[in-house]
C-alpha cells in the first residue's frame, strides 16, 4: 500500500480530520484532480467525480491510458480542492488565499453489473441533481465503452484555510489594509444547443440547479 | 527527462497545440494542482503559480516537503484546470463538462537573489495585480524562509472541450433537453480584517479588481 505523507509537516494547525468537512468538500466541488504515476514520472488529469458513502467513484472511457493504470492497481492520490478567497495581507509574505483541499489515497477497484450503474447514476446526478430520471437509460454499448472505479475513503488528509492574515504588530500598526475578497462560483444562464428541437423547455433538473443559486 | 504521455489517445480532437491559449489558461486561473512522486506513490498538492514569460513559477515554504523534493530535482507534473459549464446532454453518456486543462512536465529549478525578489513580487501581483506597490517589501527572514521555484513551458499539453453534446439522431429527435449551464466565477464583496484599523480604505489594487468583474 501506498504510504501517504498524511500527517502534514507545514501548517499542522490547517490539518482536519473532520470527515463531515471531507465530505462536504468532496460533494461540494465537482472537479478532482487524479495523480498517478506514467512511465517513470508523475501525471494529473482532472475529472469528474461522485462520493458515494465510504468511496469516491470516477468514471471515464475503457481507452483512457490512466483509467486502465487505475483499474490495474495503480497507486492514486484524488485531489479535491477549492479556492474561495483571496487573503490579502499587510505584506506580500502574509498573503495568500483561503482554500480546503482533500487528498485522498489508496487504489481503484472496477465496479460491474448494477453497481456500475448505480454508479454511473449517482455520477450523473451529483453533477445535475434529478437528471438521470429525464433521460433514457444507458445502452448496452455505452455501459460496455465506460468504466467506473471505486476509491475507499480511507487513507485521507485534509486542510482548511478559513480566516484572515496573521500579521506582524508593526505591520498591522501600519497603514496597509487587510482583509478577504471572496471568490463566489455561480450558474450563468442556460444555453439551449444549437440543435434543440422547437418547443422544448429547459427541464426541470436544471431549473432545480439554478434555484439554488 | 520524464516521458510525459504529450500526445492524448483518448479524444484528440480536444488536443491543443496552441501556446496562446495555454498561456492565456494558466493566467486566468491561479491554482494549480503539483504532482509528484513522495515515497512509493504519486502525491496532488494544491498551490498557486504565475507564468514569467516562458516558465511558471510557484513559492512555497523552504520547510514544505514537496518544495525540497521539487528543488532536489524531482519530476513533476503541473496540471493548471478550469471547469466552465456543465453540458446538459440528451443522454447520461453525452453528458459532461466544458473544460480547459493544461498539464506541464519537466523539472524545477530553485530562483535565488534578485531572480526570488522578482518572482515573489510576480506571483503577489499576479493574484492581485498592483499589491506589490502598495506593501513593504520582504524582509531578509522572510526571503529566506521562502522558496521560489521555476519550471520551463517546454514539455506541455492542453485539453479544451467548450461544446455542446455530441447526440446520437435518435436522441436528438427525442423529448429530452439540451444545452450548457455556465459555471462563472465572481469575486464578492471585500471583507475588512478583524484587526484592520479605523480609516484604512479598501486599497486602489481591490478595488481594480473588482472594476473588472
Amino acid at each position: 500500500m501506498n504510504a501517504p505523507p498524511l500527517r502534514p509537516t507545514r501548517f499542522p494547525e490547517l490539518a482536519s480530520t473532520d470527515r463531515a468537512a471531507l465530505d462536504a468538500l468532496l460533494d461540494r466541488v465537482p472537479m478532482a484532480h487524479i495523480g498517478l504515476v506514467m512511465g517513470d514520472g508523475p501525471f494529473v488529469v482532472p475529472t469528474l467525480h461522485a462520493r458515494d458513502g465510504d468511496q469516491l467513484l470516477l468514471h471515464g472511457s475503457t481507452g483512457s491510458r490512466w483509467m486502465r493504470a487505475l483499474a490495474d492497481g495503480a497507486p492514486v492520490c484524488v485531489t479535491v480542492s477549492e479556492l474561495s478567497a483571496l487573503v490579502v495581507a499587510r505584506s506580500a509574505f502574509e498573503s495568500g488565499v483561503r482554500y480546503a483541499s482533500a487528498a485522498i489515497f489508496g487504489r481503484a477497484s472496477v465496479l460491474s453489473g448494477a453497481a456500475q450503474l448505480a454508479g454511473l447514476e449517482l455520477l450523473t446526478d451529483r453533477l445535475l441533481p434529478g437528471r438521470t430520471a429525464e433521460v433514457r437509460r444507458p445502452s448496452a454499448r455505452e455501459l460496455a465503452a465506460t468504466m467506473v472505479l471505486a476509491i475507499p475513503l480511507e487513507h485521507w488528509s485534509l486542510k482548511v484555510a478559513d480566516g484572515f492574515s496573521d500579521d506582524d504588530p508593526t505591520d498591522v500598526a501600519g497603514p496597509a489594509w487587510a482583509g478577504a475578497l471572496p471568490l463566489l462560483t455561480v450558474w450563468g444562464d442556460p444555453q439551449p444547443a444549437p440543435d434543440l428541437r422547437p418547443g422544448i423547455e429547459v427541464p426541470g433538473s436544471v431549473r432545480a440547479l439554478l434555484s439554488t443559486d
